[in-house]
């Protein structure tokens, strides 16, 4: 396959670099492309260093899929015109909720893949765990109402976000005062803080973040009026996002029954009892272990106490991986198999 | 007043020896106790120096008041015996449950004092300022279910936790990795990381922190039955719990009125709306700005999606203070209006 990244420059993009080589994706030619800004950088893949190109209308049409990792506005500039040449795979929310355009987590829904129009889209960093917990009980209990807290890192918002954050990390260490430029990513200081809101906020006071899980969710899970809300904080961790999840279910909740389908299902790590080797300690998913893997960790599973039959639970994800460059590359993987099959 | 406090090294010790300064509680006499290690320690109160002394069974008949500020095995030892001298404001988790024992949060239920037999309980850290929030919503609309996920600061965990949180915070800006010791205070690396856990676990799964709040809530709202639950997790901070809370509640909600009905309450602080002389970015309460103040931030106030007469929200507060010390010397405050009246 003749393969383009856009945005190669940006966190996701290079993470998808990594991932198509980790997983030995069948790559003929890898394009890569950025701005201006980011021109003639080289960047390494297997044993090739390729140098990344400025975009231009001509490049798609020869290629056969295309990774854009930009943000909303550049993609809604530039997928049009991809997606007349080459199957697009999006990492923005430009199109995520446009009827037209299949939004996939392969674990939940990959059967979606076959309706696209050359473009699929991935949904958020925050809900693409989220669903890949919740598809497996919905199948299993069905799915009631749903209410989401997350914990998100820096690296959600960017290089410059972890910069930012690595940066106010000394100024802490050092004891010193926290002081915010006009050009911050962050609006407060994130080292020694966590700031509520991520995206910009709705008539309904929902932060973007809050609104694209409860829609992205809705659409993927075919659940529509999906009884659904979220909390989005932006936490001082470098890479990982966690999400304090409740789960009301339609039928009568058995928690050894819940472990046993979570186990069960795809692409989900189960943490649940103790470690023996250490001193007995519960087994917790933390940012800090989940850093670099693929699965979705799941762990704190509890029956919920506000509901007849809830489960509470904790889900911690890698938000430049499976959140979402290796969903990315999951998805193009499924593409590969569609075509084989024809 | 005669007061006493055990515990007076500690950080809630600490802390109510500034809050009694600050807000001019009548002391006559002050008397500081501590463990044998922190004996002959001067602690400045006022413009006097005072030496603490190590506690034996003969302090109490001596004093009017005791502060209470001792993890729950040493207050479940000391506290019968200075009970029969003095009144004694308990900030352990030992009595709160007792019957016998009102657990007071003065805006929310001060009448309960007059109960008290020389032992009266302070809520959790994590409680108070939820209670203070719940008890007017409610007074006006009724409580049908409650689901909290709290971001607890380092010092709910003490002196030894902070300074673990700063020597990691260092070692984290020096680029360098975390290694945990046998002795340190949490089981993994705090600085870049969160952990799910705070307390022990019991055999339903919920950790010691999380049945507090729940307990404790039941008990202070006179709800014995209200559907509540808690995911508390500990976040890299350093002063300041924050907690995202949901609320289906009896009545149809209208944001309007419950913000209305929040700015109408004792004890707190909304932020609701945008701030014009900051590029109107919204007013968020967050923890870098809740320390060293007594109000229980709220803000984020919005109809939770995933209720039909459901209200979402986001607290934050100073958990040394509102949620211990101050907490405590109001306590003290109400018990010195009470002896006025009689």
């Amino acid at each position: 396959m003749r393969i383009g990244i856009v945005g190669a420059t940006g966190l996701v993009g290079e993470k998808v670099i990594r991932v198509l080589e980790e997983r030995n994706f069948p790559v003929k030619k890898l394009c890569l492309y950025s701005s201006e800004k980011s021109k003639g950088t080289k960047i390494k893949f297997h044993s090739d260093e390729i140098e990344v190109a400025t975009l231009s209308k001509e490049v798609f049409k020869n290629l056969d899929i295309v990774f854009f990792a930009l943000e909303e506005n550049l993609a809604k500039e530039w997928i049009p015109i991809a997606q007349k040449e080459c199957v697009v795979i999006d990492k923005s929310s430009a199109y995520r909720l446009d009827k037209n355009v299949p939004l996939i987590v392969p674990e939940v829904n990959s059967e979606k893949i076959k309706e696209h129009k050359n473009l699929i889209a991935n949904p958020n960093c925050s809900t693409i765990p989220l669903v890949v917990v919740l598809a497996p009980l919905q199948k299993a209990f069905g799915l009631k109402r749903v209410i989401v807290s997350s914990y998100q890192s820096v690296s959600g918002a960017g290089k410059n976000a972890i910069n930012e954050f690595l940066y106010e990390t000394e100024v802490l260490a050092c004891g010193e005062e926290i002081k915010k430029e006009t050009d911050s990513v962050f609006s407060a200081p994130i080292a020694g803080n966590i700031i509520p809101q991520i995206g910009i906020f709705n008539k309904q006071g929902y932060a973007s973040e809050e609104q694209k899980i409860i829609d992205e969710t809705r659409k993927i899970l075919e659940l529509p009026d999906l009884s659904i809300s979220a909390t989005c904080v932006r936490v001082p961790v470098k890479i990982g996002h966690s999400e304090a999840v409740n789960i009301e279910l339609e039928k009568e909740v058995d928690i050894d029954k819940v472990v046993k389908v979570l186990k069960a299902a795809k692409g989900i790590k189960v943490f649940h009892g103790c470690d023996p080797s250490n001193r007995d300690a519960p087994v917790l998913p933390m940012p800090i272990d989940a850093e670099e893997k693929d699965e979705v960790f799941v762990g704190r599973i509890r029956k919920d106490m506000a509901f007849e039959n809830g489960v509470a639970l904790w889900i911690v994800t890698d938000n430049l991986r499976k959140g979402a460059a290796t969903n990315a590359v999951q998805i193009a993987e499924e593409i590969l198999k569609i075509k084989g099959e024809k």
